[in-house]
């Protein structure tokens, strides 16, 4: 997007967005605290351009669950063990959107007692953009860093059969006057969000991104077309794409993400559990517990700009940081919108009749 | 080299090169606890096959290091700043390899205190094998994860001048009968070991390992020969090689690096601070804390096992998991020895009469 509309997108103010996406939750049960919260993570998501982490894909998608009983809209949440700088949590079935911002202040509380806290989260369902979570920390000048395990689309490197998830890893840091530092990145070669297709439609995926039926990793430029039930037949890469291009390391990232999340909730993988729930991790380091805080972020802003003043290569773009296109994108949608497809507005008009709550209103 | 010994290398008992080792260092002014815990870290590398951060590259480099008076042979490293779970530590110029076991052993003893400890550790040398402090926390129930910042060889994604370290990060994690997870990873598409070329040879880079002089990424295979001063003349890319392979992600994870070394300790990146001294992170999860220590072992071991179960994809070799190759090398190491190559074992028979210590005994 980068702050052009294209034809097929509407423009809806943020708070327009907010109200309507906190309506719908309520009207799934949850309270109007809970739904505020979910809607804020949503809506934060859009405003930095992540569309695929968003209002669009994700509150179909909560509907649908909250319908079918899968996720439990009043969780009664409760921390099942804890040290001083430890929780782990049990979400009782509940959305992880609305849960994820507590878990996170609950490790961001245990930081300023004793300079880190770690809250390990399961029975909870999907908890959004792992970086919204992961900033939550950096705005009280903490370091966040979040992850999640999602399902087994991605195969392990050498494999035929898909093991892990996309499992995405999230880390943000404070600077003073630099936009912060927000990494927020699938441990696979590419997000399954970008290599969704609809029915019919072709994709395009560049080396590295998928393999074939049998695992073998595509090392052309492809083009699947995709089977109007079954969608297209290709496996995940983890970061790295090949093994010589490194996807051990992709996998190995995964499988630290599973190690974080799974195992240290204590429970299972995905690849041996088929539940929807999932597990989530949060932490948070306390900056003032390991040097002085105003050094740091003066550090981070030299480091920041050296980044972005890097003369960028011949051909190629300019240099950013993690982050900072994000942040970009923010400040432009603040003022003019958040630009939903045609398709997602009508969605929003049908479910807001259906429920009787406000309509998005058209900037 | 996976259990075979080629032609050119000599096999030296465990053994021996520990104790040769410790001698060498004791002779540059190390106390013998840190030249034991130094020799340590580095045979156990050996052990696993990683002979990029064994005794071979590392302890003639070290050895210049202490005779240029870049190393203090007897630093007194002081904690500067600590709460329960963190500690800021000043290594006051100590060669890494004999000081980050005992920071990943203070962090440990936070963890058990408060459920999780971590040590930023700064103004010290170069650290060893990431793998080998994590596996430190791993051989006692915890899960460890170190990172260290290393100069600037790497481009951001799209840029021509090279801003980050190769930044490796590790993970160990333990399991009940199988061996230990452990990722120990550089952030780079390939490590700086992997492509140092002797004057005179030439290197083949696979796609995505390096960009050209201009920092264009070099996309096909091609040889790069070496200048008999110079090098070769290209820059190291972040894992994934190409923007299109997912370059931000390696870059990212690279600058989180050195957010948790260099700016949690109070430091510059390398990038804006030249100083050969390094920054070391050093984290341990006690399990225990988190969940039931025996039901983690087990999940852990589940999961390893459906991992190395994963039917491999057509004309590709074993599916293992992160540590798993390196640990059944160093089965077979401790019984057939470490294999060395002829140059290496000349350097050492060479110091050892001149430092008057116990040469190198072949098996």
């Amino acid at each position: 997007m980068s702050g052009q509309v294209r034809q097929d997108r509407v423009l809806i103010g943020e708070q327009s967005v907010r109200a309507t996406v906190a309506s719908i939750f309520e009207k799934m049960g949850v309270s109007r605290q809970h739904a505020e919260t979910g809607a804020d993570v949503l809506v934060s998501t859009d405003l930095r351009g992540v569309e695929s982490h968003g209002v669009s894909i994700r509150v179909p998608a909560y509907v649908e669950q909250y319908r079918a009983g899968i996720l439990n809209p009043t969780p009664e949440w409760r921390i099942v063990r804890e040290l001083r700088s430890v929780a782990t949590i049990d979400g009782d079935g509940g959305l992880g959107v609305t849960l994820a911002p507590t878990a996170m202040r609950i490790a961001m509380e245990k930081a300023r007692d004793v300079g880190f806290g770690v809250v390990a989260l399961y029975n909870a369902g999907h908890s959004g953009a792992s970086g919204h979570n992961a900033m939550i920390a950096a705005k009280e000048d903490m370091v966040g860093m979040c992850a999640t395990c999602s399902g087994t689309r991605v195969l392990p490197t050498f494999g035929a059969e898909p093991r892990l998830g996309t499992n995405p890893i999230s880390v943000a840091a404070p600077a003073r006057h630099e936009p912060p530092f927000l990494l927020d990145m699938a441990t696979s070669a590419i997000a399954g969000g970008r290599i969704g297709v609809t029915a019919g439609e072709t994709l395009t995926v560049s080396p590295g991104w998928v393999a074939d039926a049998d695992g073998v990793p595509v090392t052309d430029e492809r083009n699947f077309a995709s089977d109007a039930n079954e969608g297209v037949d290709f496996q995940l890469l983890p970061l790295g794409g090949t093994s010589e291009g490194g996807s051990h390391k992709g996998y190995g990232l995964a499988l630290m993400v599973e190690t974080l999340t799974s195992l240290l909730s204590g429970g299972l993988p995905s690849m041996l559990d088929p539940s929807p729930m999932r597990k989530h991790f949060f932490a948070a380091y306390d900056v003032s517990a390991f040097t002085d805080l105003d050094a740091f972020k003066d550090a981070m802003d030299r480091t920041l700009l050296e980044l972005r003043r890097t003369k960028p290569a011949p051909g190629l773009g300019r240099v950013v940081y993690p982050g900072l296109i994000e942040y970009e994108e923010e400040q432009r949608r603040r003022t003019s919108g958040i630009p939903l497809r045609q398709g997602v507005v009508q969605w929003f008009d049908e479910i807001c009749k259906e429920l009787e709550v406000p309509a998005l209103s058209l900037l």
